[in-house]
């Protein structure tokens, strides 16, 4: 029986508490989350056994699974709380910051920088779904500065639920982020809002919005408590992704302007090789 | 037994085709496309009876479900070729130049200008599928310029394939549509081409692209032919969209560098506001 302590009980946070419940069913999952509300909701959907605050000692692993802005304070009180033989690791969306302000830490090796590529636009304790993580991708950064016993146990567990580890540099993870999913989310939140500011009064027009609006606004329903701090943490490089974006979409708003149906249609057709990629990932 | 032939058998027209056949087994339903691989793919599946440049003059119904920038010349050459008992009906995604263009053609009453919402990325006969008009909505312009027995033959047909009828004037349709439908697909073939001109070489890191990734650009899979001609159509609205697009970009990017926390969140949490909508719709 191993010692699970999870912080954060929302989508990741609850979802992995269902993963390992469904894989290890003799550990004891506890759970923390400082909104009262989804604490008691995670009590009552049993998705921990007990609620703590402090984690024990004796603690296989603690996960937080928190905003990215409270992560850096989180993990330093959470190092100090647990034993020598506790892992400590982070869902974090961004890892640049974090691996740079923990690097010195004097239990740096008991922590592991982990991001989950998995989540939906829903956020809370009720969002948690067990098969969130099944087949998804799990990048880890800075796998060598953690110690070899504590990260073959989390390797053994992201097994278990049948993740695909990939391994990377903090600095690259955050860039390439910017650009294939903090971006989507910054074009989503955009649209969303600039479609209802223009209709105001009007609702009935959505009635003409067919499936592929849904799609595209999906992830303007995303949290502005979990994204906000995501974009600050990752400004620089997701102010550079938005640059080249609107640069973009300028490009493409004077071709349009100039009546250029080869260069629209070339345009287009370039972005269509986005299928043959995302249909390798199926 | 009536007679229905479609010009462009695509998704539109080849989904419409399956539609008639289901609700009416009996009717002979012929068509056409000037694509020679569409056309005997759409007499392989059965789509149509058989394939026919010009329709029947005893046609009941002549759809035309081609690119928008042909749309004028065929419906002009399609009601030369009809009888007077013919119903002719386009099914572009863009309605106010189509409408003008039309407007003292000594036919004008044989011809009703509809829109139904409905689509997928995919395109081609192989795209077509049965339920696709099922429960959705199709606006019809002008209809006042329409011949009461022709529409009255319509409207029976869009109830029988479950379609719900908004009427709706062309120029506010073609504002509308920029803003609900447009403008969503330019954004996403802008960013499916701006996330991979940053990463070319680099095919591995959609690794790292969600599920939220490929939601947000499902759209740049789209039809450049079916697409080019509708932007450049309704130019004036999808620029007004562009604009205003670029202009809350540029705001977000603002707040962002500005590191303005609370603007953001509150531009967020507005336009979470899609969600009730969306909600609604479902």
């Amino acid at each position: 029986m191993k010692k699970v302590h999870i912080v954060g009980l929302g989508l990741l946070g609850g979802s992995f508490a269902k993963a390992l419940k469904k894989s290890f069913p003799e550990w004891d999952i506890t759970g923390f989350d400082s909104n009262p509300e989804h604490l008691s909701l995670a009590l009552e959907m049993g998705l921990i056994s007990r609620s703590l605050e402090v984690p024990e000692k004796d603690s296989a692993v603690v996960v937080l699974a928190t905003p990215v802005d409270t992560l850096f304070g989180l993990l330093v009180e959470t190092l100090a709380q647990v034993g020598p033989d506790t892992m400590v690791m982070d869902f974090g969306s961004t890892k640049g910051e974090l691996c740079r302000q923990i690097a010195d830490h004097p239990k740096r090796n008991q922590y592991l920088a982990v991001h989950p590529i998995a989540g939906t636009e829903n956020s809370g304790p009720a969002a948690a779904v067990t098969n969130l993580f099944d087949g998804k991708v799990l990048i880890i950064c800075e796998m060598e500065k953690t110690d070899i016993h504590l990260k073959g146990m989390a390797y053994d567990i992201f097994e278990a639920i049948n993740m695909k580890l990939r391994f990377m540099d903090p600095g690259d993870h955050d860039l390439h982020l910017a650009f294939v999913s903090h971006l989507s989310h910054v074009s989503s939140f955009v649209l969303g809002k600039t479609v209802l500011d223009k209709t105001e009064d009007e609702k009935n027009i959505f009635d003409m919005a067919g499936s592929g609006f849904a799609s595209t606004v999906r992830l303007a329903k995303s949290s502005p408590a979990m994204w906000a701090p995501i974009f600050l943490e990752n400004k620089k490089n997701v102010l550079e992704a938005m640059d080249s974006y609107i640069e973009h979409l300028r490009h493409f708003r004077k071709m349009l302007a100039e009546d250029d149906v080869d260069g629209l249609k070339h345009n287009m057709r370039e972005a269509n090789k986005i299928r043959d990629i995302l249909d390798l990932k199926e």
